[in-house]
């Protein structure tokens, strides 16, 4: 029915996923959200993955509708329970002062 | 039945490999992740490889699956037990926020 839902068939694509601290990243093939998570979980060998966000900016990606309007290759941090997303090093100066320096 | 999943049969197609400190880099044709792997160690002369990463960004490539997504030339960095990818000299600076590190 979900596929019903959104006009076509879930095909297998690659995507990205990483850890917490973006220690290991893996290249893995999903169809749906269910099966990103538990291949993330297996090769990641994450016990229990509490979410699933996009690395770009945390964003938590916890429906089957939205993961699948995103683009080949998307990366994704997998999280276990009480683990946070972090802003990439990478990523440009953003007020940096008030995430970095709590007084 | 992997071939039938992908619905396509894995051809030979042009790749670039790199080593870890990326002194040498090599043109190899393979058709499957396996085959990259052997031509790899041979043309690099890494004894034993323990894997294969993106060289873009670390991705881990281990499934052929994944494998078989990516682009021809699509650069590689084998690497050697006890070794870990790094990234590539030309991309901006990641300790852009160490000096926000807790002290």
């Amino acid at each position: 029915t979900q596929q019903l839902l959104l006009g076509r068939v879930p095909r297998p694509r690659p995507f990205r996923v990483t850890n917490a601290d973006r220690s290991v990243k893996k290249g893995i093939i999903a169809d749906m959200l269910e099966d990103l998570m538990n291949k993330a979980s297996d090769s990641l060998s994450v016990l229990c993955v509490s979410a699933l966000m996009l690395d770009e900016d945390g964003t938590g990606v916890d429906t089957e509708e939205f993961f699948q309007t995103l683009p080949e290759n998307t990366v994704f941090m997998v999280l276990e329970k009480g683990e946070k997303w972090t802003p990439h090093p990478n990523s440009p100066p953003r007020d940096q002062l008030s995430e970095c320096e709590p007084r």
